[in-house]
């Protein structure tokens, strides 16, 4: 079937993205939003827009019912999720299926198997991808975890079945530790997440955060899209993004390729998804996640590869074959991807929310702006601090360092504070221009 | 050598494009402004900048004086012309390179041989790069016109050898058409460049413009960098280009890529250059004339190489080879770029300078903005009236075509009229969607 029009269930950026795909294919938006939202970007480029409740997510961005009812009364033939908010709600894509509207992104089922971290970790064994040691499975009790921590050695990693993006996360550098942080992290899983289950696993050190991309349809196909580096993050959130990895041989990509392939596989997964890696010092990698959306960093993705993701989840989602072959995805050049956050990095990164005084983003060749940010717009404190990606592709690595620094310093944003100047400063880093850093590079690295 | 600062010797887009170049190069730049761009992007942009006089561009952008005071005092290396203004002056080629100054473009020679249409078209023509048919050189009387005439027929198009850009032309539809114009030709000829002389050609119907890019360096090495058609022409002012030409097959892509690296030789060119060609629709074409500086519409070609024009003029000025060889380039996907004037489409394209109240260029994947205007900006009436290229890259035509529908109904330029409307529906025209369009196409065609 072909699709004529969609609900787009986010905001920001990632909305104005999926709306410009979408009147590039012709097919209708219809944008929802929050009683903060009515100024928004998004609200302003889509076809229809419909507020859907107050101001907090839970009223509005996270609300099913209002969602579906806006869905049904416009015949949206499909809802695209964005990421973050309804994107791995397995509840929700079901909803949508059930009321007979394409959910954009893969099966409920493929969303639940991954979604659960220690489900998803054995699923990954099972289908011959590498896992980081660990338990097997949730730890039972306390003997176990003692048993486990004599088996693979510390320091371990306490990490909540029902966590992500960081949260859930323990670290226990003896038996000790271990013996007095599982209860407690027990706890903190149910309080935070409903469900108290945690597993452990080796903690490894000197390792680069490197996901792959996979697009997959209905009909079987899935192909990667090559990797993108991640491993610049502040309290395990990403920063700055790009592909391809500079460290990575053509030897191990192909390798990291064919298993986050499997790994898809094994879930008859279809649309965008993404593998998350840990990669040693060694070239050894370890699955830790896989992320059954779309993803903030794709762009750099498409930077080197050429393909539009959001269109080829649509076209997916509608039933076709993907419009490529492994074989059609070459890697080409470099691009890296830095987050501009409403933040003041003077005051360790608070949340600087707060009217755009002036607003120019750059330009010129190998520079792309995604944002729903304008001059005039009030950045809204009740989301996240996100408020424009600045992508640059080139041909070499070196080259695009330069582009994004060009492009950081004519980035104008002002009113309100940025991390502009903090990537500045990124860009001009030695180990961050070595390109060698690992996930812990920014704690151990005075920016 | 390299370069360590760089003057440059324009303003607006091209300006702020020259300074994106060095900045990622690592080369400072000096900016020159008229006393009505103090507020002027390139102004802001730059690392340092300098009034050089009152707001007529003959006072300012054109005094040799006083920009080659600012070169020196400021201790520059080189100049970037741009394009208009200074950019094909042999003289101030030349006066550059006597103050040990380098011009980033070709040689004062090179300049003057291609400035005289009738010396560049024997020069072609010695070089085997075909040529319209018409009178070997200037034409000496009437007679002569005559019996010009009389050998290879009607319509015959009247030029002045010091003209170009659409600028100097007649058209005569019989004999006694051309012994009325020609001695008015010459006469007007004279007062507007200085020099009657003036050539026939044959008036070709059914002509695509289509220009091939070249780059060649001082070591001999000439590449082209495929074409352009530049057919949507509003009184042979160019309003929309693309790479490549819908209708040219590879085979004639080759010849006239060929032809055009012929032509550099002939001229022991250097730096970037286009060889204007008509196209007919048997796949012949004709040699219209070189232009010695870089384009309004270079970024086309940009988009489907992946070189950067300006870094390699840069690069080749520096007296470095060429960073590729002729198998290195490979076109892939499509690029087109919407010219946005601040003119008023309602009121037969009059200028429409004034203050821009609203300003968001449109972002996401394959949108390239080259522009100088920002939010508060007010536009002088003084210049020309390009205020922003648009440029898309698809992997298609068709995608292009849609992404740039999409661009430009999401660019927002308030507060005075712009040529966006028209780019909107020339964009939905079966026949520019066709592709076979000719350069009479926005005559024949209401738009």
């Amino acid at each position: 079937m072909k699709f004529h029009k969609i609900l787009i269930a986010n905001r920001g950026e990632i909305a104005v993205r999926i709306i410009r795909a979408c009147r590039e294919l012709g097919i209708s938006t219809v944008a929802v939003y929050s009683e903060a939202d009515k100024e928004a970007l998004h609200v302003r480029l889509a076809d229809e827009a419909y507020c859907i409740g107050p101001k907090l997510s839970k009223d509005s961005y996270l609300n099913f019912t209002n969602i579906m009812s806006v869905a049904t009364l416009t015949e949206c033939d499909a809802v695209h999720p964005g990421y973050g908010f309804l994107a791995e709600n397995a509840d929700f894509a079901e909803i949508c299926e059930s009321c007979n509207i394409a959910f954009i992104g893969p099966s409920a089922d493929a969303i639940n198997k991954m979604g659960d971290k220690s489900v998803a970790k054995q699923t990954m064994k099972a289908a011959g991808v590498p896992v980081i040691p660990g338990s097997d499975g949730l730890v039972q009790d306390l003997d176990e975890a003692v048993m486990i921590g004599r088996d693979i050695g510390y320091p371990l990693i306490i990490k909540a079945t029902a966590g992500g993006g960081g949260k859930g996360i323990r670290i226990a550098e003896d038996e000790q530790a271990l013996i007095k942080q599982i209860t407690a992290a027990q706890q903190e899983a149910q309080k935070a997440f409903g469900n108290a289950g945690v597993y452990l696993e080796k903690f490894l050190t000197g390792m680069k955060h490197v996901e792959i991309q996979i697009m997959a349809d209905k009909h079987g196909n899935a192909v990667h899209l090559g990797e993108r580096d991640c491993s610049v993050q502040r309290r395990r959130q990403k920063l700055v993004e790009e592909s391809p990895c500079p460290v990575l041989t053509q030897e191990v990509r192909e390798r990291m390729g064919e298993a986050a392939v499997r790994a898809a596989k094994a879930v008859d997964y279809s649309g965008a998804g993404t593998l998350e890696f840990l990669l040693g010092p060694d070239g050894q990698f370890y699955f830790m996640e896989m992320n059954t959306r779309i993803q903030v960093e794709h762009p750099v993705t498409e930077m080197v590869t050429g393909v539009d993701l959001i269109k080829e989840m649509i076209s997916v989602a509608e039933g076709n074959p993907l419009s490529f072959s492994q074989g059609d995805i070459v890697i080409n050049g470099s691009s890296i991807e830095c987050r501009i956050n409403a933040e003041d990095p003077d005051r360790n990164f608070m949340p600087a929310p707060g009217k755009i005084e002036f607003y120019l983003p750059p330009g010129g060749p190998g520079v792309r702006v995604d944002s729903a940010a304008y001059q005039g717009y009030s950045i809204p404190p009740f989301y996240d601090s996100m408020i424009a990606k600045l992508i640059v592709w080139a041909p070499t690595r070196e080259e695009a360092i330069a582009k994004m620094k060009r492009a950081l310093s004519e980035f104008a944003v002002e009113g309100i504070h940025t991390t502009i100047p903090f990537h500045l400063k990124l860009m001009e880093h030695p180990v961050f221009n070595r390109g060698d850093f690992d996930i812990k590079f920014l704690e151990e690295n005075d920016i």
